[in-house]
């Protein structure tokens, strides 16, 4: 095999077999194909796309790559969220999915641009460690139903150098690479039962409901084809979900719901997800599900398994009755409406990129983030808001000169004005 | 500017504007850019294409990355064929067009896998110098009208660079980026008249006449943009050029046809072609050029003017009338047939690979070749052949077990059954 062949291949259109492809990334994990090669092959698959049986051999061949999880736990499940902003479901998810009978055992990402990651909202929370040896994160499960852990180092390393090339080679946008890169992930995750959540919309990867459609059936189908319970469903990500932005505001936040306090739009997005991994799960019809993971919240039982978890994951479990006790920003900032205003839209790209500049995020691997910044909405589309009315407050610990981030705050508002005075 | 919205600019075939593009090529000349990134574009370009108006940007960009040829001489005409099998065209056009009165200045390249390169086939010559200084090679073609040397150094380096990385990235089949490649050169070589001859067929680039024809009349569009009396056509390459294939046997046939001994088709193609040529320099109607071509073979000028070029590029110029002061083979073999049979078509890339393997041609840069390998063909599509005749001889001087080249060589040809016997 060579790899000009190969790419030769891909570029019209004729099929690779399953040795091929397994041949092609074990030659590029181990550097025996050079980087150029590489991505002249991942540019053909971006125009020409790859069938169902050569995205499974990808994404197995990815997975093959490094370890696979062997957990010795009965059934467990996963979720995973193509990323977003504001995306605290795992947070609420999973003590839910948890407290009706599922193993939610999760290894999670840091977050990169704009979108932020499940784990750096953990370690928002005094003391929580996210880096367990297999042996406690199984121990916790036993106990709890519900751990969260950092990806270890020797997961699907191929994946790690191709998302790095794709990166740097205008081929992330390709509904079969995408595909691979989460599902060896998950694959080597091992979970039994896997809920794909596909974000859309402006603060998403998948911009139009059809990419995100196409992506969720794939990705479904791949899960399948390797042994797996599998659902995908494709959810909105035009708005931020919720109203907090940034990583101990999310835990707040996240808290508020499993305290039963809101009932809001977050609340059921996170009741229908749960759902979906009980039935997964074979805990019951849908509908039976739903009110089991509401039971989950209503009860109690959700909030004390994340507080359990925090505790035997090192972390400060008084935050579960108290939020102040998580880290709070030194300075904050109220953006007002300068006038009579009806909200239209908002970029949840470009709040998350706010959210960013207030400290929350990371521009390159090696930024450290602030936890107490971030952003809170006071306003959704459809809302009127009158002159002087708080739209936002920002958080930071790092930045007390909001100039700027306010400027981009509301730059990421879509509004009509209002007639002063109009009650319309 | 960055790579990589130059890679996605094209992915999403938005034109890049003159600048981009010659910032891409300057960039990755000057080792700016790596090679995964231009990989990545260079395949853009082959699924996406470029606007004529790109590959213009594109040819101009690797046109000034090193020196543009200012020679002092008057009126220069060039001639350049695609590349193909027992293609000696160069040697019989030059003179015959030099002796019509139009000064044939050409730069050549060397063979590379199964096409021949006219500077390999001068080298046949014993002394024939194809490195020569620039007032050396003006000071002949004012003199005879005719030189021919190898590429300098410095002519177009992005080209150089860029055709290695398409090669090793199964980029090589693009027609804007192969007329980009052909034209620079010949914008670089800047001669005032260009005959483009664009290889059809089995044993060439182009496999297909619609493929011809559209590089064809991209590069005459581009050499006319670019302000030069360009002409390009399309010829036949699925059989091999005349009978011979390999260095001295094509200067050998070569010369039969400049001394008149030889009116067959590959004259007649070389006439048409230098009458072409005239006709860019302005000498007259076609007919009136294709009859002064005609002149300069039976009048023996163009010999003439071949014999004092050799003479002048220090080569042993006796050959003109003995062609056995060539290099001749230690070892021959006849291939014969084995049953009467009927040549229906041959394979020119086979056949230039089975003289590659004689010794004739080279699989990599640092190959050596032997000059007097290679094949003499004895039939042609269409013929007869009876058990026992010899339908071609292989040379080679360091090859003398012929068992797999004879193989090859047959395997080259397709042929129905004759009833034996049969005169049909």
């Amino acid at each position: 095999m060579n790899a000009v062949d190969i790419i030769n291949k891909t570029k019209n259109s004729v099929p690779l077999t399953d040795e091929e492809i397994k041949w092609l990334v074990r030659s590029y994990t181990n550097d025996e194909i050079p980087d150029y090669q590489m991505s002249a092959w991942l540019m053909a698959v971006c125009m020409k796309g790859l069938t169902e049986e050569e995205t499974l051999a990808l994404t197995y061949a990815m997975r093959d790559s490094g370890d696979i999880l062997q957990l010795d736990v009965p059934m467990t499940a996963d979720k995973h969220s193509t990323g977003g902003v504001g995306d605290k479901t795992t947070l609420i998810i999973g003590p839910a999915a948890a407290a009706a009978g599922v193993c939610m055992a999760k290894m999670s990402g840091r977050g990169l641009g704009h979108t932020g990651g499940t784990i750096d909202k953990l370690e928002s929370i005094s003391g929580f460690r996210t880096e367990l040896p297999m042996e406690e994160f199984e121990a916790i499960l036993r106990e709890t139903n519900f751990s969260v852990i950092s990806q270890s180092g020797n997961i699907c390393p191929a994946d790690k150098k191709i998302y790095a090339l794709r990166n740097a080679t205008g081929t992330v946008d390709s509904i079969p690479l995408i595909c691979a890169s989460i599902m060896s992930k998950k694959l080597a995750t091992n979970a039994d039962c896997l809920l794909l959540d596909v974000k859309c919309g402006s603060g998403a990867f998948m911009k139009t409901h059809e990419e995100a459609q196409k992506l969720a059936m794939l990705m479904e189908k791949i899960g399948n084809m390797a042994g797996k319970r599998c659902k995908a469903v494709v959810t909105d990500m035009n708005t931020p979900l919720g109203k907090n932005i940034g990583n101990a505001l999310e835990v707040s936040e996240a808290l508020e719901i499993l305290r039963g306090n809101d009932k809001g739009s977050l609340y059921e997005l996170c009741m229908q997800l749960t759902a979906e991994i009980l039935v997964l799960a074979d805990k019951g019809s849908y509908d039976e599900c739903l009110a089991m993971a509401k039971e989950s919240v209503s009860s109690g039982k959700a909030l004390e398994i994340f507080r359990r978890t925090i505790e035997l994951q090192g972390g400060d479990a008084r935050i579960c009755d108290d939020s102040s006790l998580l880290p709070q920003a030194k300075y904050c900032y109220e953006v007002r409406a300068a006038r009579n205003m009806r909200i239209l839209s908002m970029d949840s790209q470009a709040l998350g990129m706010t959210s960013l500049l207030l400290g929350a995020g990371r521009l390159s691997k090696s930024d450290t983030i602030d936890m107490s910044a971030g952003i809170v909405m006071n306003c959704a589309p459809g809302d009127c808001m009158y002159e002087g009315d708080v739209i936002m407050t920002l958080y930071s610990s790092v930045i007390s000169d909001f100039t700027e981030t306010s400027v981009r705050a509301l730059d990421a508002l879509e509004y009509t004005d209002m007639p002063s005075g109009s009650e319309n």
